[in-house]
């Protein structure tokens, strides 16, 4: 996506940089895609949603590991400091706590088996490949932009307060209680993207590194289009016969 | 130092590999080494303690990093939950705590300038070698191996006691309130040290990986001998000309 042409001249101010990377970010969110589209509309089935909790909560254990990639590559107690509760926000600081044992709670309230989703043995390889291709780029690129790549959490507390209201009108097999896990991302996703963008600002100081920031936010999209893709193409609609 | 001949067999009950990893872990930790003697025998000058003091920080820098990479290689939020506060015990809850803030002052207690201590730049190329061999080792091996060479832990918390009443005893110009990283230490190395062989005696179950967790270790005191030895030569004792 960054072309030599754009990643020539000056840096962009703050508040074109960051203009650029919702625009980029925004259009290619999830939340675009025909299988998220018809989930907020009431339209997937109970096997669908089974299976989209199912697989999404492999991208889930995922991010604690991405999160402490990326605090291992910091030097600075400061940064360290600030990162570190994303990690303690998914394991929780004990047993039964935290945003993964809340995404257990969601597969149990979906009706599923939690020991066979933590197995991750039905997780499917095209979900497999997306996820871990986010703890690679993570793992690869520099700092920023490990750290931009986790700003689609711009676009996530609006998504979730969106998929709550959903979930409720259209899900109503689905435990209130049980959703908790998107209640809380709500106001933690607000918080982190703010931590993720200031970082960004200021340490894309050169158009090349905004431009590679952008790029990483842009794959970051990519992983979680690619995770509904391979979940929509596993399970479609059935075709009334 | 792991032959073909001791990796085969039946694995040692955990009796037998704990004594065999503190047997070969303590005849090459870095107390025995001889400006270690000297330094708890009141031997080094002001300029030694400060040079073993600027270059140790640079091994400290290390620590959160090489315990955020063992973080990202495990799959467990209850590992994770367990492994995380030795990132916390460096950096602190806020800024000014934390082990890296202890040293930091030691370092003003040994008459440095801290912000060149912080500046990593005097640090000897050797002691950088050896330091980033730590967090390679890390990084390459698998959890099981990376955990086993944090075992120095054994005997740390018997050094630091010797260490507190050596420097006040023999550099009673170093300010006492300036030891609190060693005092911290004894009782943290202590817990550390449990936490760290409960993993590995559960994870390490075949004579194989029994012999490459004793190997991690033995690297490990290889990695904390070739710091001292890097400082030694650096700053020899004068001789009275």
């Amino acid at each position: 996506m960054t072309t030599e042409a754009s990643a020539a001249g000056p840096p962009l101010d703050r508040e074109a940089f960051v203009a650029r990377l919702r625009e980029e970010g925004e259009r290619r969110y999830h939340d675009r895609h025909p299988m998220h589209v018809r989930m907020h509309a009431g339209k997937l089935s109970r096997e669908q949603i089974q299976a989209w909790v199912l697989n999404r909560f492999y991208y889930q254990t995922r991010i604690p590991i991405k999160d402490a990639i990326i605090l291992s590559k910091s030097d600075s107690p400061a940064f360290r400091r600030m990162w570190m509760h994303r990690i303690v926000d998914h394991d929780g600081a004990q047993e039964g706590e935290g945003g993964l044992a809340q995404w257990l709670r969601l597969a149990e309230g979906v009706g599923l088996d939690v020991d066979e989703v933590k197995s991750l043995r039905r997780v499917l390889p095209q979900v497999r490949f997306a996820c871990d291709a986010y703890v690679q780029l993570v793992r690869e690129r520099p700092l920023v932009e490990a750290v931009a790549s986790s700003l689609t959490e711009f676009f996530s507390p609006d998504i979730m307060a969106k998929r709550i209201v959903a979930w409720e009108t259209h899900y109503p097999w689905v435990a209130e209680a049980t959703l908790a896990y998107f209640r809380g991302r709500v106001t933690r996703a607000r918080r982190d993207s703010h931590e993720a963008i200031d970082y960004v600002l200021e340490h894309a100081t050169t158009r090349e590194v905004q431009e590679r920031c952008v790029d990483a936010l842009i794959t970051k999209t990519d992983i979680l289009w690619a995770l509904l893709d391979a979940v929509d193409r596993a399970h479609p609609d059935e075709v009334a016969g």
